[in-house]
């Protein structure tokens, strides 16, 4: 078995968490992550999912995978940054509910909902339509370097 | 000027933000970031921050200096886990309140106050006494592979 194909196995083994599923739609795949789009529509909020089995913190991701994490990342903050112009970007590890490992990466506006606190906890989400959603899933799906 | 004498000019012109200086106490240096530990016993937390000026965002340093920040991310958890066993980490670059690039690393147990909540805002920091800063202070020293 070759590295490469020992990493092949492993994404074949991986599965998106159930609630990850139920609170998101998909926007496409990064080399290493999933990207998902939170839906609510209170802000612009991405997840980004590894795609490795059994990955609760990133201490389980090799080094090299850690690297490639950081910088798909930066992608998807840079793309956020460009499509909505926010004050701030947020990014966070935290997985105390759900404990496979996923970043989230939120454009934050000083006229949101929760500044300056952290978005968590604060509103209930409010679901795109389906216009939204689709008009939003199109703009990430082309700022962003997504395989396919 | 080298690449590496720019750096050097770099460092030279960085400041802790006065609010992470009153809200922490200093454990060392890892070769970017400064390693602190937030005056708050309720939660072991620590906090990192690039020496790097005018840094605000993770897009704001370079890929490498991302690579760097990730590993010493890495080696801040695996040293705060060690030390506590703790249930959980939580790592997250807010800076809603505080714009100086910093990212915080915490170690979450089931059983500390704002589980499963994340820790921002859910109740006021209690210092640490002179006796029990000592002692983290030595424990973080010993785990981290600190500069000097």
């Amino acid at each position: 078995v070759t590295p490469r194909n020992s990493r092949l196995v492993a994404e074949d083994r991986w599965e998106l968490h159930p609630q990850l599923v139920a609170d998101t739609a998909a926007v496409g795949d990064l080399p290493l992550c999933r990207v998902l789009l939170m839906d609510d529509a209170n802000y612009s909020w991405l997840i980004l999912v590894p795609r490795r089995p059994d990955v609760v913190e990133v201490l389980d991701l090799s080094a090299s995978e850690r690297a490639v994490l950081m910088e798909e990342v930066a992608q998807a903050a840079d793309a956020l940054r460009a499509i909505t112009a926010c004050d701030k970007l947020n990014i966070a590890a935290l997985g105390n509910v759900v404990s496979q490992l996923h970043v989230h990466v939120i454009a934050r506006f000083r006229s949101d909902l929760a500044w300056p606190r952290p978005v968590w906890g604060v509103a209930p989400a409010r679901r795109h339509t389906p216009a939204e959603l689709a008009g939003v899933l199109a703009s990430l799906r082309e700022a962003l370097p997504l395989a396919g």
